[in-house]
């Protein structure tokens, strides 16, 4: 996606250990009119599917997610990193591992929000080595409910995740994926679509 | 607000402490109707005002944050509540008091994302003593911009935070302000708008 690779060419900032920091405009400040485009362009990806509620984790999925949730007009749930003291009840609980913070951490949902008729397309804004995503998945298939995909902001090419869940034959889309990046000279190049997926 | 006390009468579940559960349509699930409803609202409450910039703190904040810059068209940012390996460079930080979890914890915000020249509208979905709005408030501040006003879900009358919140000066508005909680009989009054403000 055009707009997205020139905005992270523009304002992204190549760190070491494989961090891309897209804090001004997707993660910490957010430009919403690009965030709307985005949406947008998630909602075309799965609009031939049936979509009966969007999934994402806290926190910074939560903006993207919202977004694509208007669109297809069906509620939003987001999973909890931790159990909160405003969660009680039945939970799924599943195990992640993160790729930036080097251990096992826990992604909560409340069993009323997800129910084995529920078709679920799972947002998420960054894709690496696909540890939220595993998790989410997870958390839906702990409910009888059926995957209907998984839509991606930046996918980082470079890491395993998206290879594996492709793989594993879920229909993920990344509007853009990083084929590589370096922090000495922070060049970024991306793989065309079609050509990496 | 009607439509948010009836919600809230029908879905909010009164716990002991002064909790009351929004989650199946505010803060972990999210009707998303709804949300454009309340956001439209907190929008025509602070439309006379300059506003070139939204503030919430994560989590739950954000949907309902961000959905309101979509209606201003101004970029949204949120605060963090601990330092990611994401943030670094110059931040603001505060100190804030959480009535859940007895304790006090950070807020922090790259200091590029607010300047003295912006006029921040900060929402956020629950008002209870006041201490994420203060700490949000301090990193406002902090940055010599100016605060345009406070817009709130749903205000827990019977802490201090809105009381104390006002006396300061500050114009915040909440949709709907609880009056009263009763955990055993899971009953709810609403203060009339104008009555306890």
């Amino acid at each position: 996606m055009k707009v997205l690779q020139e905005r992270i060419l523009r304002d992204g900032i190549v760190k070491s250990d494989g961090i891309l920091k897209v804090d001004s405009f997707l993660n910490h400040q957010i430009d919403v009119p690009l965030l709307e485009t985005l949406a947008m362009e998630l909602y075309s990806r799965f609009s031939d599917k049936k979509v009966t509620k969007i999934l994402t984790i806290e926190t910074s999925g939560i903006a993207i997610a919202y977004a694509v949730a208007r669109l297809f007009g069906v509620p939003l749930v987001f999973a909890k990193k931790k159990k909160s003291v405003n969660i009680d009840g039945d939970t799924y609980v599943a195990e992640i591992p993160s790729s930036n913070k080097k251990r096992v951490s826990q992604v909560i949902l409340s069993k009323k929000f997800i129910s084995s008729s529920d078709s679920v397309l799972i947002i998420d804004d960054i894709l690496s080595n696909g540890g939220s995503l595993q998790g989410l998945i997870s958390l839906v298939e702990a409910a009888d409910a059926t995957v209907a995909g998984l839509g991606i902001v930046i996918e980082k090419g470079f890491e395993e995740g998206g290879y594996r869940l492709r793989n594993l034959g879920y229909h993920l889309e990344s509007l853009v994926i990083i084929e590589d990046m370096d922090p000495r000279t922070g060049s970024i190049t991306f793989c065309d679509e079609g050509d990496c997926q």
